[in-house]
């Protein structure tokens, strides 16, 4: 069962809600002796946090984790490691007249169905505050995994503009406030959302996340897949609707011999000519680069007015005020990293209890 | 851990190799007193196997399953339900000259990084042969699910060619060797195909499945969400590279206007007026269709000639003989249909043993 | 996995170590809509805490629980509930000594060997601190049960000094420090025990827990049996080394005749003539008292010098200064009951999962 | 969920009724490249096979186990492992009459209370025939822990007669048909038994088991214990009613100082003077030898008249009919022995996976 939990071997537990006094995240399964600290989880909080620039959302959290167990002398010791990160701008009065009001593209609605409670505050669990736990789990997921293994993402669309991909550049991505690795599609990009946020309305993304130097034989078959634990990280990302590994829908159109990542020598050891399996044959990684790519729906909350429902089932109007992302796919790079990171973890842990 | 096993509280375990003795698999947590009989698990098997029309593979499996335990009078009993389906038309000698040599696109290099050992006889554990069982097993989860919940599916996309969704019947999926929902496109894909198989190469498709009447509460946030859970089922089948749920990819281009599936009422109940979510919010059902897509790369296995490497090193030429699908797409409809009945099977379960 | 997770449907992961800044727990899967408040959960860690009297450990720790998410206007949402408790009086000044040094009958060496590092301050992990989460998660899970099932325990057995069953009343358990329902034991266990810790040893105990009106029908054979979780859970707790249900080793002397719990009618409803089997056949519940029995070694941490040896492999004498339990077995009994209701939650909501 | 399924990283799930066509288990998350054989599987099953000695039930079972997938060429692929055991020898006609009664300590009552059907031949799942799909997972858990680690087991007590320690002798246990370890005591057994078997009756017995050679470190705190694990396994077998480890409920009358195993170096490495942990300390082995023993119930068929009462209500006498063990602890052994080498193979793994 896996209602909130993520992982096997590496596996980490997350809790709380957007407007509760804290969220946090218990990290179970770590080798011991990593060196761990704060600071080396803060780093990519801060990538992930909010109020860095006008194209996220306003909130101003600090986003400042404390590990509060698994960490003695600054190195883990093998025990459940203990992360909470504290609410701070809670507004929830922003909040107040979504109590009996289903948003539509939230989960309003469903977790009611579901549950018949829901915290409405800031979305409650729901909030894609809860993926801060995520980027903390994964920056703890990257030690395990060591300097050598590179996880790296970029967004490659926003709307329909998409980057050249002739034009990449790991350089450029934090060089822009979109996680943009081409310039120009950066600059393109400004204007376009800057339109796309004054007129009330929102929009999709597309993040393509890297793992580099991961060693051949990772996964497991048929039912512990590196690439469907994968989809299933990257899908349990909110507002996550499509996941695609190396060339994805698009291989759907190819020809098989368009498609075969054909395979030579060099230097004494086996290279392949092509990556169109994004690094990872049936379920097992081949030693190539993973790629992945996720679709991000458009922020559902948004300042247009959209038709809906209360909960008890009188029509309204409804329009979301509050501080939102005009794309929360930006957001999102940190995420699917931490994602793609802690899957891999964990796999490296599963590969070496069955194989050694 | 999921080596071999998929789902929690309704779960099956899958065991066998193409060309070992049999295949099989055993359902646990099936719900006591559902009828089932082999009738009811076989013709979901004769949609899948093999042979059946000159555009699938022609070895020819009569894919008889037997119920060997779980059953008794005619009813589960609650028990672990085991399946067990012989292999007949193995013709190892196939094979014999890929023991050594890596075919591109498929996993005898990353099976051998892993394991040191593989069982290259019609691609072993590899092999799609072990989607049989997951076609079983997802008949049963049809019985827990019940007669109101329709799950189907279709191809619509082989190479480039898409079906035209102005056209879409469900009855002329069973009317074409395609599973397609288009007549029109039927006919098209029919030479089109023709052509892929006799140039010895292979092809690409897009499978869409639905499930009609789920009920909204089902999912559990947020790392057993029904969507995540769908992803990692269809992203573990053979050959998959892509999941989407609902607008899925195309989401990426939508403004949040645009989409937004806003909510009326009908006849005292709500009602979507699009469905851009493809039944999910939040990760829980919101009652209206379930809507899932999967890519399938095209069938590694052709006769057309590609480099590679054998195991030793030596770099070579190969070219796959044996009995291959031209678009392993096709035979993935059943498949598909079967692994999301099985998420959703567990998911009814897990909801009425936490929500009552 | 489970390596600091307990349970299924209903599951705990717990975090914090003896002398870190807090220790936690989060519950997950806990049905929506229960009412729920700290004043629910903090008797139970009264009953459990350290210093109500001569006969447990000096250490104060006021054991004050806060509830940092998973409720909402007093009640369940259905999501993970984190429970935080600070540690407040941790003196690792008292500790220091033994970094180096393995105590006999300690996790001190072990951890080591295993981990190759521990937070030596108060036994880190291994300390019997870890078990105030259980108890709390126990107070959860009793609200899942409902006030008709009622879990009780008693310690039945300090050293050789057994009560006598005849005497046997649940209203003297909260009259004496031993949680005996044995007023005459109780009185002779007071000067046994202050013998014990005067002399600077300690004593071993055997605790026994109820569990009344437990319908028929929990458990799922045979690998999820009631009464192997029961083992599993009473056995994870700290210094446990046997367990028992109903007749227990006893049954071992019996015959078939004398072990045999016979059936008769009673108003319409079956009835048993006995309780050997302690409310359990085949791994599921029979509808009577479910009884388990563990024993506790005595504890060992104590005055006494005893022969071991130092991390580096000299021979030593350790004697364990600090503020320990003469009989650790008297504060088990909370944690027991709490580990048995645990148990039955999980087992109520996998009942209804499978069966409904 | 683990209703039948048992371990983590190395786990086996079962399948299978008395008389139903066959019995099975699929081993999954086995090593690559181990040496396996049905003849490496078929003198355990062997062992514990029926119809051995007067002393045990007279069903002829030959119990022949083949090996259905997952082994290539004589070695292990890392892949399921489906192990298959035909029945051959029932007589479904005994059982017919019990069909609507239920036998006093038998899962008739508790199956129907739970699923409201069951299958009643021959015990039907709830058969202490499934124990052979342990025995057989259990001589591949041998294979993971390698020819160091031996694991053996004995019969220490029937009824109220105990060995006496003083003369265990592991070669004994081959040469009298009750794996008693003392040649005196399984002198007395034999009439003892003869005469228990004679008076329609049947005895409980207690089954002791050793690993030896564990290296110090494995294991799991908090909840996944080896004790807790082992506790587990044992008390999943038919018939346990209790586990101890070490010196077990005995340690409950020791005084902190009898119970301490004190240390001391011997040749280099440390050494315990005494083994009242059993080898575990903390939940983690601490390299002595691991003791486990396990309390087995008198067999609940005999001859003997018992009060019991029908699926309807009706109060009736119930004598069992059919072939029975009068002591089933005897045919224990091996299936004790088998669940302590797939929690140390498990647990093996899970060292492996988390600390390299």
């Amino acid at each position: 069962m896996s209602h909130n939990i993520f992982g096997h071997l590496f596996r980490f537990t997350t809790w709380g809600e957007s407007h509760g006094p804290a969220i946090g995240c218990v990290v179970d399964g770590c080798p011991p002796l990593l060196e761990l600290a704060e600071t080396d989880i803060q780093p990519f909080l801060d990538a992930r946090k909010p109020g860095t620039s006008r194209f996220v959302t306003q909130r101003k959290e600090p986003d400042q984790v404390k590990i509060l167990s698994g960490v003695f002398e600054g190195k883990t010791t093998g025990t459940p490691i203990s992360l909470i990160i504290e609410n701070t701008d809670q507004r929830s009065r922003d909040y107040a007249e979504i109590k009996e009001r289903y948003r539509p593209g939230h989960a309003d609605l469903t977790y009611d169905a579901k549950y018949g409670i829901r915290d409405y505050r800031g979305g409650g669990r729901s909030s894609a505050r809860e993926t801060a736990n995520r980027v903390a789990a994964g920056a703890i997921a990257r030690k395990i995994l060591g300097d050598d293994i590179i996880i790296r993402g970029a967004v490659v669309q926003i709307g329909a503009h998409m980057i050249d991909a002739e034009n990449w550049d790991w350089k450029q991505v934090s060089k822009n406030p979109f996680w943009c690795p081409d310039a120009k599609a950066a600059k393109d990009w400004e204007s376009y959302l800057d339109e796309i946020r004054k007129s009330g309305n929102s929009i999709g993304a597309i993040v393509e996340v890297h793992a580099e130097n991961v060693p051949a034989g990772w996964g497991a078959p048929v039912y512990g897949k590196l690439d469907s634990d994968i989809a299933n990280g990257l899908m349990s990302i909110n507002a996550a609707k499509g996941v695609e590994i190396g060339a994805g829908f698009a291989s759907a159109s190819f020809t098989g011999v368009e498609n075969a990542d054909e395979i030579r020598m060099d230097d004494g050891d086996y290279t392949f000519l092509g990556n169109n399996s994004g690094g990872i044959l049936g379920g097992i990684s081949n030693g190539d680069t993973i790629v992945a790519r996720m679709a991000i729906k458009p922020t559902s909350s948004m300042l247009s007015v959209l038709k809906s429902v209360t909960k008890s089932g009188e029509e309204i109007d409804v329009r979301t005020k509050g501080r939102h992302d005009p794309c929360v796919g930006i957001r999102a790079v940190p995420v699917a990293e931490a994602m793609l990171a802690c899957v891999l973890a964990d796999h490296k842990l599963r590969h070496r209890g069955q194989v050694g």
